[in-house]
């Protein structure tokens, strides 16, 4: 039995999120499908984040075991042809490290949030960005960022739904950016609570355009109550970029979060 | 009668290309219905490239005459609400200036091409850039690309069933970059032989993996005969991105070309 670490694109519409569930196709489902066509097994793929029905990802990783003894590349290529039918490639597949756990290994995660900020409708993007017809201030959505990175009970922006023992989590990093018509939003973390991103991507718009003073949201964050933090945004504007599992050179602070993530 | 310029973004997968066609749904009878039903009038929607099928655009400029008096971001927003089933978006609308002529006044178009070179099926690019599978090496592509730019006869990198009276064009801009697995050709000229951006693509690929060398691209151009050049890259990965109407600041040469593009 061999285990590989799978990279994993997803465009995450058509799919009720990452996890296996009885209402439709998951991206899991549709992995451990591609195994057992592959070659027979009855495969478990496990994955660093459990994305969201509508969440998409460009750097998704999960591992599964292969008993048939099989070359890395060969695996990614068989994967690819019996996905064929589904949004999702397997970008690479390597032999895993010793003791390597796609979820439990992981030592950061880093997300994008895309916001075209325009009164347009989306064509191009369409399920791909969030479409926020007022306008935005980006600079005043920056100063509400700020209030939000480093450690902190983010109990407010869980969801109520959120399974996680500790609702405190070590926010690295939460940038925003324009360009154009385009505001991104990238976060980085060790692990997030279930809807994190979006809901301070929720949050952030509120502060954008106007509503919410950035000290709005620093005073929702100490209110560690989810009713006080702001709606959470759309599945269509969130990917999943990386994830990292080489020890993070930051904080020890950081170290102290569970590995495990119950997806943004 | 006012005339309106109009900003379109499309995604070309669902069209037949920009014109009117019998053989399915185009761009430009979108746009058209779209101006009907708004306001009861069949207008004729020119637009700058007559773009083919599954060629896409971020930037695709196009008018309209328009007999109720309307102010433009009413135009922009009646539109886009009736183009809603279509992957069209009107991303701006604006009074065209005097004279103004989408297609005869441009002075400048910019395109887009984008590769995709790894061996993974595409997920969320699928329909949005062309895979290459085999490794491409982007530094003798630039090469290739080099031969390129400047004043040519172009008949080696044209459609046969180009109808433009002169195969003569100035390419000011023919730049390959690459980030991570994605090659992005950026092409700029006052106008284009049909099918010369994919076709130049195309031939830049055998440079790519060596099949080529770059001075098999300038025996190509010498030749002025359609069959030494390369193969035509699918329409997947080509965007119109940008349309120009000052005078150029460049060359008398770049002038000299026709404003009308038979698109790339």
């Amino acid at each position: 039995m061999a285990r590989y670490k799978l990279t994993l694109e997803y465009d995450g519409a058509p799919f009720v999120g990452w996890q296996r569930q009885d209402n439709g196709l998951s991206v899991q489902q549709a992995v451990e499908d591609a195994v057992l066509r592959f070659c027979g097994e009855r495969a478990h793929v496990q994955a660093a984040g459990r994305t969201d029905a509508g969440v998409h990802a460009w750097g998704q990783v999960a591992h599964v075991d292969i008993a048939k003894p099989t070359r890395p590349d060969v695996v990614r290529d068989a994967l690819n042809f019996h996905l064929k039918p589904h949004p999702v490639a397997v970008v690479s597949a390597e032999a895993a490290p010793d003791g390597f756990h796609a979820r439990f290994s992981a030592t950061g995660r880093r997300y994008l949030y895309r916001i075209v900020n325009r009164r347009a409708k989306l064509a191009l993007d369409a399920g791909r960005a969030w479409l926020v017809s007022v306008p935005l201030d980006d600079a005043a959505m920056t100063q509400g960022a700020r209030r939000l990175v480093g450690r902190h009970d983010f109990t407010s922006f869980r969801s109520t739904a959120c399974q996680a023992a500790s609702p405190v989590k070590t926010l690295d990093r939460l940038d925003v950016s324009r360009a154009g018509d385009e505001i991104r939003i990238d976060v980085a973390a060790r692990s997030f609570l279930h809807n994190q991103v979006r809901i301070m991507v929720g949050t952030l718009k509120l502060v954008g355009e106007g509503k919410w003073t950035p000290d709005d949201v620093a005073a929702a964050l100490a209110a560690c109550n989810r009713e006080r933090g702001g709606p959470t945004a759309p599945p269509d504007g969130l990917y999943l970029a990386a994830v990292r599992y080489e020890a993070p050179s930051g904080s020890l602070e950081g170290e102290a979060d569970e590995a495990v993530d119950d997806q943004a």
